[in-house]
């Protein structure tokens, strides 16, 4: 058994927020990220995933049929996008690093076993100090 | 002569359109940059000053100021903000690495000199793969 | 359940030795990182918690707080100072990073607790080539 | 327990290929990895280790040991080599990214015993958006 | 006057040798560079362009057709090859780091300029410890 | 003519004081860069130096070369060091980063020289968000 990761970028727009909630209500919880005019990130993407090695390819899985998957699963979505607006699989979702994380795993999962591997872990760099990472636990 | 550079950060949503464009005519030229719910980035802002080293403090100058000087003329107005519509030093500029550069030079120009030494260069990354430098030049 | 990371940094000097060796036998164990007079590094450290993510928040925790934590327990202790004679919390330790490691977990371990999530991982790089992790593990 | 990485770095050239297949065959299965004429990489490997801290040295295990050993049983002997012809334990593999995790970790399991700790896991990041990790698991 | 940078990345195998000497003659002048089954790295190529900001555009130039010009000129030639026996434009060249940069601008000077900008640098990095920089001087 | 650079390391001790001040004068200039107790950093040099490629190498110098001058003539004598007390080259010099690249350079322009090129550039960092450059100019 390895793991296999591959890193995937995107720039994209979002705000932390709860729609029952006014702005100075929004602004004590989560501070300068609820600004209502939005910020900013360039969000780095580490999906890894688990599996044997292939005899014939020396591959858990194939890293450009991964690279695929990730893009039109997720990058495609999200690049250059509002995260809180204009993504279909994040609608209704508060829009924190960690809810990012358990959504891009419902997009890959499935894709992932197709692939002949298991996914593992989904990591997410939010800037260079904050990172999360989500193996699937409830 | 020393060059001594302080780097700062700043997360930030914007988007690149000219106002007399509509919608498709503002994707024709600047792509998925110019998508009209934003997208955003994690910006380095590399400040470099130059300047004789005072035999006193072994400095060019005293790089706490320097930052502080920063943040109070840039980090302060731009981060977690949108570029476009909520800094006052940028109103109604378009809002390109380029320009960012041309603007935050002259927020400094000023306040380095008042600091003991010269501004040198204004270098802003945008991504891993993108950066601009201005040095003053007209 | 969700991994959350903090990167925090700190400059600080130090050197490895046992009190009851002399200089030459200190060298044969440590090499020159027994240098009497001292080295120093850049180290960072990355904070882990683990926890459920709060459907108020979007958070497995308050970034800020944990920040906050990480800086009154360990940062502002430690920063720019002499870890083998300055620290309360490594006084009679020996400074590698491994026992700093250890001990940085039980500044955190109820910190975190109280922030409504469970310490996973303390890791410190020393140099770009050296890291150490400690889970809590006996 | 804690555990200590170890980072070292080699250049080398390789290709993917097997040997029973035509060059458009290879093409087909691993694309422009499989050119006759090889390619090359700036691999970074992290050897982590997991052991007891000792009382009389602060160490998992001796750093330097465990570069040494990193360096004889791996490093002088991939370094500015063909990893397809010239290593010794690697002959007859299929040179992908996981193989060469799988016999680094067999150089060096024997040795970081030797050196008082277990062998934990071999990373291997072919390019900043690829890398395997292998934890000695069948 | 603004300097934009772009940055590109290609692997590839190459030696360092003179056809004229033997291979311990080689040696002797290149080290294991001049390994006669080839070695290789992740080169990171910078491209710097210097110009005008547009008034139309907040562009010095359009980085996308920036991008496709090193792709087409030079990463397109040299990606996943060996740059001593299969690329065009490095026929007959010894392939040193520094060779490598003048041929890189020889390949983009022209386009550059119908992109309405001035090549100023060309940087490539071999390895974390050694780059060069090229701007066009004799 | 082309630059190139080559990136060595060290770790060091050092505080920021003149003599001729006592400890809360110090503190009022310096901060806690004075503490009297020492810190400490990881500091990278970048050496760039300057020539002709030469037709029989390829080469503007012989990186290894420059290696083996910059360890000789500084690393050797830094690393592992109190910046302060133990260097001979830094006797009585406020150790600021700004008078260690002052100082580096002289240490290195007539050696590489003889190598066939010519000094360019000192250029050090102290922190990830902090470094100085200089040129040679008085």
């Amino acid at each position: 058994m390895v793991h296999i990761t591959r890193r995937e970028r995107f720039n994209a727009a979002h705000r932390l927020f709860r729609p029952e909630l006014n702005d100075s209500e929004n602004y004590e919880v989560f501070g300068k990220c609820s600004n209502p005019n939005w910020h900013g990130h360039n969000y780095e993407l580490f999906v890894t995933a688990k599996g044997k090695v292939s005899d014939e390819t020396g591959f858990v899985l194939n890293l450009k049929s991964l690279s695929h998957l990730v893009r039109e699963e997720i990058v495609d979505k999200v690049d250059h996008k509002n995260l809180n607006t204009e993504v279909d699989f994040l609608q209704g979702k508060l829009i924190s690093t960690e809810n990012l994380a358990k959504a891009f795993w419902n997009q890959l999962e499935a894709g992932v076993k197709l692939l002949g591997a298991q996914l593992y872990c989904i990591k997410i760099t939010e800037t260079e100090n904050n990172f999360v990472e989500y193996y699937g636990e409830e």
